[in-house]
């Protein structure tokens, strides 16, 4: 990471204006929100609301003001405990099933908090050593872009929480969107040359440690696909009886889908005839030609078999994406769900695209010192790469090097296929 | 039931007054609470605040206004799902486990249909035929005492939610109450004769239907003690290893209580060499004169047979409390925890006493027609007798007669100890 | 126990021949298994038959062989571990849900573990002291109906692991069972009178200490059936809709009905218009005149509901036992499996008998000292009682006081149902 | 695979010589145990003995027989329920986590079984036709790998059962074991160089089909360890705190070790102060020589981590592997353990080497056609790749391209540890 690069992006001001848009947006995401919705948790996946808004104040309390702001009194003692999502080396974490059962800090002392490390936040940046700033800058930037990544959880535990409710409230009342009368082009692939090809983060600007460092793979000659894969060709598998028939998946996907009665991606529900969806406005009419949406590694995977092809590999797919260019319908659409392809080739934005990757270390790659060294690399076994942002994803928060990392069972998250298939040589 | 005692106890406005104060009283005791609290159900067997105060309206909507009021229309066509606890005749309830998943309605909008139904419980008392009024009476008063159940679950289920969370919050400000100074007399055991005894409500005033018939047992000679175990007295048992000592539990109760490594009553934690507990008003010192609280039917059988005794049989103590003055330390002393014993003999009020009495019917019961017979007699299997009221209960609420039932290894009610024996025949 | 009653019934020789007799008669149950068979746990209730086997010998080696016979070895250090079944106060018994894991010891090292302890029996019996034969006497009677309640678990537990098994395999080969062609008469109730009545063992002849001491208690006027349930009679409530109506069920009951499918008593199958059963002599055709049997508590007392009756308590049934002669279809008969009613009024053989009585002690119980009085005291928690034998119990382990005792879901038992009602008093 | 080399290798006579040793050597594996050893399931993941010796002979039976030997009869109709392992495709397998409930068909059964399927075997080797014979020997070939993969099973297995049971029985008495003498060479990294490498088998001889297609990787520059890591090295982690430090493992590692409380490998005891293992011949010393064995993935990285270095990829194995001799204490060593660097690199036998490569498919793979097409591609989710085959293995089943894949937290199998490096750039 270039300091010049840097210190261009983030002096003092903008570096404050920006943390401070971040932490606002946070609150404007929980506004509509009872003081109920943000307490309870409805499976150990996802967190109370009020605990995400907290825990992220933490990660600035923890990670920088108690080492960077002398004169700073942490807010509660109990917080460290209660807030700390799984430093483990820096503490002992509250349990992650048992936050639901946390009524206290209420939401208006969690704001509180929130106030009290703004303040601090803001201070300290004033007031800070020109010989420190670089340092403090990546902190920063790091637990902005941690907040962004809450938000986006806070987008979908939301979601699971309003959809666990028989009353299926909405979150916000604008109401019903048309379904999308753009039929999207037939899905083509694009033709891919192999080669040795550079992947990761170059350190230009930010970047997770996972993502890096930046190294060389051999690709093979494939073939990618243009667009992600609809609803309408989703539902053509469901009704050749994708989920009846255990030849396309997994040994453990088919397992889990039997056991969990998967008939259709996660907030989907039949109503006589036609499909609904359940989404921020409540239950809608399925939107055909949007992308298909909260499937998991298992269902993508099986998708890709059925449709006589497989999942791209994470390489694959950062490779193509060099050639995109860095857009879509993310978070500034104020949408909150796919849109229906407008011709664009969809790789950022609308849904994350599950590859074939399992979450690896690259060649060389060494985590931070200390706590801030678990951020990424203690879960790099038993999950899978997914890549390029979805519709609750804001855009400066999308890169084409990203690693985002989920269990192939999760459907919570704003997750769709995007389709590869090898080049055959006769 | 004689009518006529009835109608003298509650004409239409006596009734009205009884209503309201139940229902006034409901709110008042979640007053303390912040909406988050309303929310949250820390195990299966608690439920949420909000939830008490929703089903009990939903109590007197469904058995009430909707077959007696013509013009009552349903605050929400969803809540006779959400509220209905158990009755499985009446409809589908909402699973009890999931209670805590349900952010809405949220705790105004619960208030709301309090309102909505104690508005249409006014008006239909105002208008109700005369001939009516002896049923509708009977409803309302049945109404009444199952939303005093509910009031001492509120208080019980308060407090479990409070007492798992790390920050220890208080129920109330009233500051810490000293120990009692009072050393209670040494436990003696009174002397009761057997023979042929009436057990059961003869009918005269409200009874539960498990109440009766009134109908003979025979008793044995028996002593049967004078007071509650005190702290004191169960710290001995602790002190002599009694949760390390096989011999002195049931199989089952031996089990559990490896298995939830119990070392003390639920809410005791020890800190250093002293005992605290947590009440309503956060961490205390034990009072060691009090009578022991929150042990389960194991704890206490184990106890008794530790101090060479065993518990009363539900007609035993039955016998014993007819007596007895209906009075004590119930929650119009507002204290919300055991006293020490003043001299009286604690037959009411504090514990709840286990009885050695499994929980089945009286010979002769029958439960009443319609969904409302499902109130008591489906219970009546796999659970034991506690009997007396608690700190928690309102005086009125208590009878002689009156049959509580938990299940053995329960701990989270004012649940505590009485001694009997065996006179031995030389 | 009189002491001169006993020497009458057992002096040294008879005692012996009773010993050997039935050590014999485990080994003859056991004989048509293969070693296989003999090893297996189908359920954590069932134990493997070799470990019936081990158990029994190491109940007479524990309390018998180690403390009067000076010369004795054990057999094995280990087995003091592996079989001892609950004696938590004599040692640390090896899990029970564990026992399916061990292959070793083999079926043939159990038998010279058998044969082992027999002939230390032999020679103790043989040497033993005038003055301690007494004494050795009830320990060696307890240990003989000890292991016949053993031999009657492993006729249960045999049937259970055969049945689990796909090729659903023959216990033995005396070719299917015609169904019995007497219909049995009418199902009546005899009245019987209420008043004080004198229950539990006198004292004569051997009996479990849960059978005494012999105390009064108060019946009311009551009607008890003359007989057993069938399965014609069972089956009319299976198609009334009797496992889809909870308004038949205890609470409890209708849970476990539901997660478990029942749909029928355990054996049953459904072969397109027909019941067929899995019995000893593998599956043949229901016998409708017969017994119903394999039900649960839950299934009985729903049964009963739905009969318009009641079951009766342990203290009914064994008043009218008492009228009736200690003979029925008991293991004796080598049938294996309930006969239909002949004109007797089948109290005793066929079916044990589910009453309406929880299992606790009766006034003035005290269990024996040191680790035997765990044999049947610690259990008397969350059990039922059942009365009366089976088609799988010796005649001689029979008697009207005999109290057995299951938990209220268990079905693996030769289970059944006899029907009681209250006299209604106009 | 090319069809003159394979004709070489197995005409009609040395197919069924190869055959016939593989079938021969299942049953002497299964030599020393008595019935009851081959049908007790100790884990899910364990699969009773005689289920291994019945699963082999299905294989046989349904991929062969029943397709090429018209005069085949079945042995019995519910064995291709019982006896399928996991071919949804073809049939709906018997639970696996269920087989230890099967007492029958016993040992005895299951060697008849076994000669009515080498029977059939053999008379269909002998008349099928030149025209099939290639066709044929391919699947034989595969029967025969398939059936030393569950010989390994059948090793580990037992070990397993033997060693859940407190008597600690030995499968063999051959004495124990002298630990060695010999001290290994401190252990060196050997310097590879990156670049593009070929990877996979070639199709010369037999393979697994997941080991293909051959295709191109390219390879950092890296260090590979010269040899295993041994207990003693292995110990030294252990007394540094291993399994008390969290910043070593991965977070779902440090999960999984704190639930089943791992303090060392499996068949780890302490004593007093010093360690034993539990093997083939009971108890024994443990030998600090030996390479460290029934490390499950999560010790292997984590132990890794500690030493400052990481697994290789399963790349980087195979290449480093194809430099040396396929040799090494395999099956024939007749030890059943692994055994002291003896200057050799151990790349083959001794112990499976965790890898840090997830189990995916290669470019290009491609499963069978058919029910057979199940037997690797399904599981490519949440397993981990090993390499080099074990003391347990034989040496005809090992190739440096081979692919073993388990789950990460598993511990039965013989798995052990490599380490690998990055080379730094300066």
């Amino acid at each position: 990471m270039g300091s010049e690069s840097r210190q261009l992006l983030h002096p003092r001001q903008d570096l404050y204006t920006s943390f401070r848009r971040t932490r606002d947006h946070s609150a404007s995401i929980c506004a509509p929100l009872l003081a109920e919705d943000t307490c309870i948790q409805t499976m150990p996946d996802v967190s109370p609301p009020k605990w995400h808004l907290a825990h992220t104040s933490w990660f600035f309390e923890t990670f920088i003001l108690l080492r960077y702001l002398e004169s700073y009194r942490c807010f509660h003692p109990s917080y460290d405990h209660l807030f700390n999502s799984y430093y483990v080396t820096h503490g002992d974490p509250y349990p992650r099933p048992r936050r639901g059962l946390l009524s206290r800090p209420g939401i208006e002392e969690v704001y509180e908090y929130r106030t009290h490390v703004d303040a601090a936040m803001a201070e300290l940046l004033e007031q800070v050593d020109d010989g420190l700033i670089e340092e403090l800058n990546a902190l920063v930037v790091l637990g902005i872009h941690h907040e962004q990544q809450h938000q986006e959880l806070l987008y979908t535990d939301i979601k699971h929480i309003f959809a666990q409710n028989p009353l299926r409230p909405a979150y916000r009342r604008t109401g019903l969107h048309p379904v999308s009368d753009v039929h999207p082009a037939e899905l083509r692939f694009l033709e891919k040359p192999g080669g040795i090809r550079d992947i990761g983060h170059d350190g230009t600007g930010f970047a997770f440690d996972n993502e890096g460092p930046l190294h060389q793979v051999l690709l093979q000659d494939h073939l990618i696909a243009d667009r992600s894969v609809t609803n309408e060709e989703y539902l053509a598998f469901i009704e050749d009886g994708g989920y009846s028939r255990p030849e396309f998946w997994m040994s453990e996907g088919w397992a889990v889908s039997r056991q969990q009665a998967w008939q259709a991606p996660l907030y989907w529900q039949r109503e006589s005839d036609r499909w609904l969806v359940f989404g921020y406005e409540g239950v809608q009419d399925l939107d055909l030609n949007a992308p298909v949406c909260h499937v998991s590694f298992y269902e993508a995977d099986a998708y890709a078999r059925w449709a006589g092809a497989r999942l791209p590999t994470e390489f694959e797919w950062e490779c193509a994406a060099l050639d995109e260019p860095v857009a879509g319908n993310t978070r500034e659409s104020d949408l909150l769900r796919p849109r229906a392809c407008d011709g664009s080739r969809q790789f950022f934005g609308d849904v994350w695209e599950w590859t074939a990757s399992p979450y690896t270390a690259y060649p060389g790659y060494r985590p931070a010192a200390g706590s801030i060294g678990e951020y990424n690399g203690k879960f790099m076994s038993n999950q899978m790469v997914l890549r390029g942002g979805s519709c609750v994803t804001p855009l400066e928060h999308i890169r084409p090097t990203y690693r985002n990392f989920f269990y192939p069972p999760d459907r919570w998250q704003f997750s769709g296929i995007r389709l590869a298939r090898d080049i055959d040589k006769a």
